[in-house]
């Protein structure tokens, strides 16, 4: 007799450690499946430690201002790397501890440390045991991706799976893959004196859709180390290490960073087993506001649907899959607006919908370079740009994308702005304190005022 | 025969170039009238160079952090005073020539660079010109208050329109008043080396009424430097400088910096003159919604009406006199969310109402020590609180007062959200990225919601 359960969650990630917060509420007779580490992607080797790195990277950057700024000394400075590489490894365990949290006070009925396989759509081998679910969810995360042709030189390839754990980094290194995990790690590595040479099959960097925000961010993080774009990058092994080559460029290089995406983690899981329909890139149909799969009992949530891999997406869609699990009908609920955001130095963001899932016959784009902003000059971060994309028609915020000193801020108002359906008039009535960054958004605002088919005689002020 | 014009605006600072801008939009028969140096306070001798002045010191600061992240070196990092001081007067200037650019193109017709005084409600003498307007905009600004007892002392005193001028700090100084002035320069002084002792008569700092957050602000920056809170500075005159006391406690210093606050530029106007009516304060009496002094034909816009000396404040008074002044029926315009922010370390904000304006028994105050929010500890900035103030019944956002990291960012969300009366609730559903500061806001809204007299079921999220 299998044993019975009313959920069971596959994956004690950040997704299923959100699904088991509402799961729990309703039933005690749930089960949380993990074969993997313990511990968040996030937490591991994501979010967390690859943010200290930035931090160490950009505070040692930060001595090219002193000069202007009448500091002395900035050639004195320099970065003992295995102690920043432990300081990495000091903060991320403390997080790391901190996600065990959630799973430290399960006992071995409710936490199975073993690897989950589907033998049917309600039933769940787990370490020779049988479990059979009412509700299942999937909430596996996802893998970074190596392609099969680099295996010859494995022993120089690295992943966001080991690169926290080094105890002192490369002289040189490929970055391959400049989304947002590259450009991140591949500006920190070379600002901590990495030879670092960033590469990606695309034209573009971090997804950027915007041709004004993705020029600007290549030209200013392509002064910090070459970025080769435009090519597949192709390995090949040497007595000293790997020849990447991109189109007709090609770089003698100690390890190779693969940052090309990540793989969701569901070749384990026996799906052949089961009801589930696959697309064509092998992920289970799934309605995104229920994360119900099909019409089964069996729902996806976070890394492991390929749609968002973020964390907060994670949790919002292990809430929902979660709810759903536990709930007698199954309820849609609406979407957060997309919010992305790459930490490299200038932030890049992108926020609600992009120029290519616009029409720009119909919208107006509101600019502004921040060459001008005083607080971006005092803070010597004059170098960026920030393009909002609004309803031509009646003013109303559709998304942004920028590549700007604080975007991750700018980017968080922007958001809960476009969330609610305000306008680019409704923004300019909200207080922008001064000097601040906030400003710059203003300035993008009234550009894309100019452009709008309305208008009003003083937007700034609401009569009453 | 005086002459006509249909506006006169005194004062070319923000508020009077706000006021400008409007009354452009309708007539070409104005005057802009001002008899001290062009140039707005804000960039010859506020927010602007006391910006850079701060963005130096906390350059300069950072070196404390390097030993923690495995930098090298920060013993070697001097800062040369007069080099820094450069700096900021080059920044100053490039700002100030900015705020010119408004006044550059104006002619002697509309432009008279001279005091004005009123001789009777709708007119004025001007360099012994008598203009009459049909419109007049009071818009003189404010200048900083030095106590009358402290004439004998007078040689060692500075104020805010010296201090940048300077080029070279004093070793050690006294600062008077521990409002936004004084703890931003009180502060990037002390980082810049200077031996600094805070002083104010009252036991609250930035006039925060939130005292859990008024606390660790007097906490975190007393730690830098002493502060010696609720006694009255006396000054007296010494061979060597000037002995400052408070209460049982004394110092000898080279400068006392006063930063007591800012007196409206009134005296000089011959309001006397008129029938604008004063408070006790001596301040016109007016109506903040439309700027109308009384029912006369006067508005008063910025610092000079002792309200809310910022300057996005100045702007949008500005806005309202101008347009008032230039359409034939006054209109009543809805104030913004009130903004308040300290450029200190931590920053220091305040939104909307504040705790002497609430009735506890009504509210519910989320708050969230920042000991705990990653991002903060990643950046060595984890010392900091926010708190926010919610209707009790509903879960409206009433107001917040904080001092943590970035809270120049995070008050700007929570003013756009107070502005627009959304709820705890609400902002719980906006995206939270990960890892970021606003994320600690995110945990003030979850400590309030703990507190409301509503419970919903999972407040994340929106069915649909």
């Amino acid at each position: 007799m299998p044993r019975e359960v009313d959920v069971a969650i596959i994956g004690a990630g950040s997704a299923g450690l959100f699904a088991l917060s509402q799961v729990r509420r309703k039933t005690d007779n749930y089960v949380l499946i993990d074969g993997g580490e313990l511990g968040t992607t996030c937490a591991r080797v994501g979010c967390m430690p690859s943010k200290v790195l930035i931090q160490v990277a950009d505070d040692f950057y930060r001595r090219n201002i002193f000069e202007r700024e009448g500091i002395e000394g900035a050639e004195s400075i320099n970065v003992d790397i295995p102690e920043a590489m432990g300081h990495v490894q000091d903060l991320r365990d403390t997080f790391v501890d901190r996600t065990l949290g959630a799973t430290d006070n399960l006992d071995d009925t409710h936490l199975l440390q073993a690897y989950a396989r589907f033998v049917s759509d309600d039933t769940l081998e787990v370490d020779g045991e049988m479990i059979r679910a009412k509700k299942i969810i999937i909430a596996t995360g996802s893998s970074p991706v190596i392609p099969a042709a680099w295996q010859p030189c494995a022993e120089h390839i690295l992943t966001t799976d080991e690169i926290f754990e080094l105890e002192d980094l490369p002289t040189s290194m490929a970055v391959v893959g400049m989304g947002s995990i590259g450009l991140e790690i591949g500006q920190a590595l070379s600002r901590l004196g990495v030879e670092v040479t960033g590469i990606d099959q695309l034209t573009t960097v971090a997804k950027l859709a915007d041709p004004v925000v993705n020029d600007l961010a290549i030209d200013a993080i392509g002064k910090e180390f070459p970025l080769w774009l435009g090519a597949t990058a192709e390995l090949e092994k040497q007595d000293a290490g790997v020849k990447v080559s991109c189109g007709d460029q090609s770089i003698l290089v100690e390890k190779v960073l693969a940052s090309l995406g990540r793989r969701p983690n569901l070749a384990r899981l026996g799906l052949e087993n089961t009801s589930v329909k696959l697309d064509a890139q092998g992920i289970p149909v799934y309605d995104p506001l229920t994360m119900q799969i099909g019409d089964s009992a069996i729902f996806i949530a976070g890394d492991v649907n390929a749609d968002r891999a973020l964390l907060h997406e994670a949790g919002h869609e292990g809430r929902v899959a979660g709810y759903n699990a536990v709930h007698e009908s199954i309820a849609a609920f609406k979407r957060k607006t997309f919010l992305g955001i790459t930490f490299c130095d200038p932030n890049i963001a992108t926020v609600g919908a992009q120029l290519d899932e616009l029409d720009e016959a119909d919208i107006a784009i509101g600019e502004i370079q921040f060459a001008p902003v005083g607080r971006a000059l005092i803070m010597g971060k004059n170098r960026g740009v920030l393009r909002l994309y609004a309803n031509k028609a009646d003013g109303k915020l559709l998304g942004a994308a920028m590549a700007c000193v604080k975007a991750e801020n700018l980017a968080h108002l922007l958001a809960w702005s476009i969330q609610q359906g305000l306008s680019v008039q409704d923004l300019l009535k909200m207080p922008f304190y001064h000097p601040v960054i906030e400003e710059a958004l203003q300035a993008a605002l009234y550009n894309a005022l100019g452009k709008l088919d309305i208008k009003e005689e003083v937007v700034e002020l609401e009569k009453l």
